[in-house]
């Protein structure tokens, strides 16, 4: 268990989800590492190297375990990069996860929820740990072997659920946590 | 020299050309061997193998002797891989030879010089030999060893002026040419 | 931490050590994680696959966390797979890590290690944990984002030297320590 | 057909032939393109590379047009790359084609075939022409879009039978052919 302090990942801001049945929010991932793969679809390196390496996590991991979560982070070429592109991009490449199209903003390029997370550029890489916090960032490329290690360690960690119980009512050697209100996990830890 | 029969490559109907100061024809290239490379930017395998193939090509023979063309051959999300988008896919993916957008087909989804050389999908590799001939069409991947031994064939057969001084006048043992007046080599053989 | 029950790593018989000023044994590296690389010289997957994945594994990794250790095991044209043919493939293919010729056994082709690792042939990657217990063994190949994760994990895991001080005089909450002597389990070294 | 000078190759001193009933020479291979690798079982640049590439083209063009020769030309570690080492790399490695051992020369490591065709270093693939000529010499690494296209160039000259009738007398276009004595064509061109 690491017990260093790791910010919680903010929500995120969707404008539209595509393969998934409802939206996706942080707290109904709670409990699973959720790895964020922000790419833009006509970013080549997204399509040689980002979306391809999420494609293997997700193939790689049970799904009750780990979540990998797409964000279509359009911070350039907006006119031709719509939804609807996107999910004509979705269906060609046959991207089997869920993916969200991040809101843009109401002033400057880069979108709401790419903006929140402070993310470079794409493709960035973003794992979050069973209890939502933020624990790597990846902007560019990351050997498997890196992120294979990376994730090995969050997904040994103790599930979200050992440590809710014992979070619920106040403060453990874990920390205290205040009620589950507005955050995704609703512990500051 | 080739001296079987092989049919002359259709002109290309292009609505648009990019990467390239102006419109290119078949005659304007007259005397080269020509690489067609017909793609759509949502094509998955265009975007792995054919693009990156061309390019390889592009990269490999002097200009002067062999030229890749592109065509945006679009057949399916017309309404997603428009001129525009097209052109910022050529810049972010850094093509570097001239690409003309087939002419849409007034009925029906293939384009008209799509279906003039009678391509079944995309990407489709055209090799035009130096008089203006399809030699060769590759739908689907072939291997760089097989296209550079029909591209080192073609380079080495004789340039078209040469063999043009002979056709000027009428027939020769190269067969029998009439004036050049409809088709890029004025040659029928 | 994992508490099931994990085999002790049977100790190293070799011939002979290549890389290192001095022979390699399980109590030398206690304390690491280990990445055992069992290879042949001339077996086309463990070159082109197994050696190059232990080489990345190597480099990605901090030295004094794991330790990758390479065994040649021939059970096949042992008549040239010699000691010295090894040092010159070594040498040739810029080998990083230390490498043991395993022992030649009495009797039949398998060498003593690979024997008393029950290993199917070559390559054959075993993890060994920093408590010297075998987790994993895989026999072919394994892809870097699972062998990661499974690095990750056991990186993750307590150094011995903290389960050490709770083991040395009896029984914890992970288990009944016995002396160190030669059982596969409950020995702390 | 290029009427350029172009040395004859220098004929194969080979001291074992594997994959091959009967020793392979120059004359008895006359009328084919002949690919020849020469390579070391030890060099890494020859195992990734250089005899995949061969293997390649050994699988991409028709076996009466065109021969794959493999030459094992020990330079260095001769004590360990003994033909013996040879024959079970081979078999280990599914080498398709014949391969022969560069007969050692009496002082120098340098072989007597490799020393003849003046190599620089393993690997180095060696184009041979219809009429026996060294064509091109690639020491390292060539691309297979070069290499096929100067295959396909040499595929596409005329067979070394159309000539051989107008050189057995004397002298033609072509240039004036010499009893066929000590080379292995016989035409000095």
């Amino acid at each position: 268990m690491d017990n260093a302090y790791h910010p919680l990942a903010p929500d995120w801001q969707v404008q539209h989800w595509f393969n998934t049945p409802a939206p996706l929010t942080l707290s109904s991932l709670h409990g699973k590492v959720i790895v964020l793969e922000a790419f833009q679809m006509l970013c080549p390196g997204c399509v040689s190297h980002g979306l391809p390496q999420a494609v293997r996590v997700h193939a790689a991991f049970p799904r009750e375990q780990l979540a990998v979560v797409g964000l279509h982070t359009v911070f350039e070429h907006r006119d031709v990069m719509t939804p609807a592109a996107l999910q004509a991009f979705l269906h060609e490449y046959r991207v089997p996860f869920p993916v969200g199209v991040d809101q843009p903003a109401p002033r400057g390029p880069i979108p709401m929820t790419m903006r929140a997370y402070a993310m470079q550029g794409t493709p960035t890489l973003t794992l979050i740990d069973r209890r939502g916090r933020v624990r790597q960032q990846h902007f560019g490329q990351v050997s498997d072997l890196v992120l294979g290690a990376q994730i090995g360690a969050l997904l040994d960690e103790a599930p979200a659920g050992a440590a809710a119980t014992s979070h619920v009512a106040g403060c453990t050697d874990d920390g205290c946590a205040v009620p589950a209100t507005p955050g995704p996990t609703g512990a500051a830890e």
